[in-house]
């Protein structure tokens, strides 16, 4: 039996297991739907013993602070020790639903409509957890083996949706067990049902909120108006010139790490059929596009590092007029990365910046974020984005697109820490509503994405991932 | 008798009377103070017949919108019907007086201490309303008339530490009785116990708020990020370019109708001593002074327009980072106006500023914050400022300064409704703590104030103010 017909025969079968799982409300963000993370986790750790995978664990997280919500770890070798290893990275937790009354059925009690399967975590990120469970029994069913054609192991986070706060440091205490020649990592979205597409990178981040100080009160700007600096006309001047007039970031370096876009890459983002219209209507009906000089929308978004402004605030915020030189003025402000830039550099050049450009007499302070998400890439011409590029092209039956993510989860982590090339398999949709009412899936995605790991497993193995780059 | 030797022996009984007034907690921001406000008016009235005014009366003030706090108005006609016409503006109402914990006795029970009076109206406004009644009955006992050298009329508001909300209604409706050739304040202050100075200028303001909005709802940066205009970046550069390099503000025609400062005028500002660290150490410490090129620091905040952000906000300003492309960005700004600048003038000119500077896609928004307030001015060499410049020489023994303030009450609506000039003549110091606990006056200043306007009136009552300048 073939991969395929493998997976028309169970598909039916497959749904209900999907079915089953999405009813378990697994809302890491809510400490009320705890219990439902630790019940995914037990219903999917049982799911893959199931199924045959010889080594299952369930792994707590925490750190001092308090317990964390668990993974999923599942290993199954390879019949031969010199295959290659393969890590699949997903996660079980889901996001919240509210707003509740926005639901046309309830979050957790999926339904099928139309060859869509509703409910919340249907996409994003169980439905692309679980067709690897479809995908890899296709495979064995498909070769008569006894074990996959590489050593697969499973890593399936319960607190993605909360921002992956202690799975860093699993990756560090689990490194030996993590061990791979590469990341699959199936959390993202295809370009569209009939243009099949691989992700092949995800910008970074690095934040900071801005302080400026000035006067110790608010002083009357009748007495002192014009005479000292206004700390809020200093910090329009600071992000005003954030950007120069093409649209290009101004901190010092900024742009000295970025590795810049093939003639290739920028050719095959413009085979994407891509409306811009349709993009822009998701934003604001009279919105239009801005950014940087000589760039595509979806470049832009996809590929060149910003920085944005995402709060602002300072001096008399009310109703009616206030007329002061207010003390003090604040910006939050962030800057999406690519690779190779390092958030540690990009902060380092915002506290130069903000320095350079006080003025006299008030006071500067620069608080960073966190350490902020290095940007990751997978690279069009690396052996395992060419071995999914033909597996997909398998299962679809068109030779898929390369697109990126402007934003990122903890992939940068994945690579870092465990030192292996990703590759982005995805079966979701831009149009699936994640994070929103009414999730849902593509269910003849579900099965192609099933059918293309199938084909990965046996394209991986006959290619050399260790000389491959990172 | 003298002027001065009366004043000399009336001061116990005037500082007695004075006391008697400041116990009256006229409040008017305070609605559970209005009845104290009420009581303030009629302690007025009743105190101005007893000294002789054969006309006070007490007017209740209000509109549409419910009825306000009463003025009282006063006058003693000239024996001479050709004497010119004095009108004196004062205010009976004072500041709350919040935080109470900060007064060192209680704010309505004044005390003295050295030389000092305490109590909250003792500066601003009761005690340079009162010095009127203590200089009126020197000049009448130094003459012996039986009536003052020019026609006196008093109007004390009660509302002008609420803004004055029904003043300029009152105003109109009363100007035949209120006609005037000259307009007396005494309700700022001098420039030290040892400098008598005169104000000759106030200025006046322009509020608007700002608001640019952009997408219909905050937008993931991620996915949206460099690829559409970010209202808080275009509302930084709106409000960065308020100002070019010199300090100057930028907005079309603002400076056009701007009176410059004569050389006299710089001149005698100049010999002012004024120390700036003292002025700067009051803002803050690390302040250093900022401005327009080509101003001293007084000359920038008395006698030139400023363009102030005096709020802004917008996107998120919680704690942590939320990264995304904010819907709106508001921003209050103000400008401090001079003569002859037209509030109005400076709203059409924001207006035209934020339509030519708005980024395309996103929509902008100006809303003013009132009317405004027009500048006002008292030329140096105007008839009735050189008549106050004697008298206060003659009562000081020192030829007055000359001050401007930079920023102004109702001054503006009296001398263009009574269609008469301003003259400053106060008797307050910047040191008497008004608005705040502890607020003070320095006796001697307040019996120096009285002498003043004892002169003053026969000083007044020999020029011919009909050709002064307006």
């Amino acid at each position: 039996m073939d991969v395929r017909s493998y997976i028309e025969e169970n598909s039916a079968a497959f749904f209900s297991e999907l079915k089953q799982w999405l009813r378990i409300p697994s809302i890491s963000a809510d400490p009320s739907r705890h219990a439902g993370v630790r019940a995914s986790a037990q219903w999917l750790a049982t799911h893959l013993r199931g199924i045959g995978f010889p080594q299952v664990e369930i792994w707590a997280t925490g750190d001092d602070a308090g317990p964390g919500l668990p993974s999923v770890y599942a290993c199954w070798p390879a019949a031969d020790p010199a295959a290659p290893t393969v890590c699949v990275y997903g996660h079980h937790d889901v996001q919240p639903v509210e707003p509740l009354g926005e639901w046309d059925s309830p979050p957790f009690e999926p339904v099928e409509r139309d060859g869509m399967l509703l409910g919340r975590g249907a996409s994003d990120d169980k439905g692309q957890v679980l067709l690897h469970s479809l995908g890899l029994r296709a495979c064995l069913a498909a070769s008569g083996a006894a074990a996959p054609p590489v050593t697969l192991k499973l890593l399936i986070e319960g607190e993605e949706e909360s921002g992956s706060p202690h799975f860093a440091a699993l990756l560090r205490d689990r490194a030996a067990a993590l061990a791979c020649d590469v990341i699959v990592v199936s959390d993202t979205t295809m370009w569209a049902a009939d243009v099949p597409s691989l992700c092949t990178g995800m910008r970074g981040l690095a934040a900071a909120e801005i302080i400026l100080r000035g006067p110790q009160s608010d002083l009357h700007s009748g007495s002192f108006g014009g005479g000292v600096p206004n700390p809020l006309h200093a910090m329009a001047g600071l992000l005003a010139g954030l950007h120069d007039a093409g649209g290009r970031v101004t901190l010092p370096g900024f742009y000295d790490k970025v590795v810049s876009l093939t003639p290739r890459e920028r050719e095959l983002f413009g085979r994407l059929p891509f409306e811009e219209k349709a993009w822009l209507a998701n934003a604001g009906h009279s919105l239009s596009t801005y950014g940087e000089d000589g760039y595509s929308t979806l470049e832009r978004v996809w590929a060149r590092p910003t920085a944005e402004v995402n709060g602002m605030w300072g001096g008399h915020t009310g109703p009616g007029q206030k007329t002061i030189v207010p003390r003090e003025a604040h910006a939050k402000v962030s800057f999406r990365l690519v690779a190779d830039q390092e958030p540690a550099d990009v902060l380092g050049a915002l506290q130069e910046y903000v320095a350079a450009q006080t003025p006299p007499g008030l006071e500067a302070v620069v608080l960073p974020e966190g350490p902020g998400v290095r940007p990751t890439t997978a690279p069009i011409d690396s052996p395992a984005v060419l071995a999914a590029q033909r597996a997909v092209a398998r299962a679809f039956g068109a030779e898929p697109l390369f697109t990126r993510e402007g934003g990122s989860g903890p992939e940068a982590d994945l690579t870092e820490i465990l030192g292996a090339p990703l590759v982005f398999v995805a079966a979701g949709l831009n149009s699936d509503r994640i994070h929103a009412p009414n999730e849902k899936v593509d269910m003849a995605m579900l099965l192609k994405g099933a059918e293309a790991v199938a084909y990965l497993w046996d394209e991986l193995a006959e290619v050399s991932l260790s000389t491959g780059p990172r």
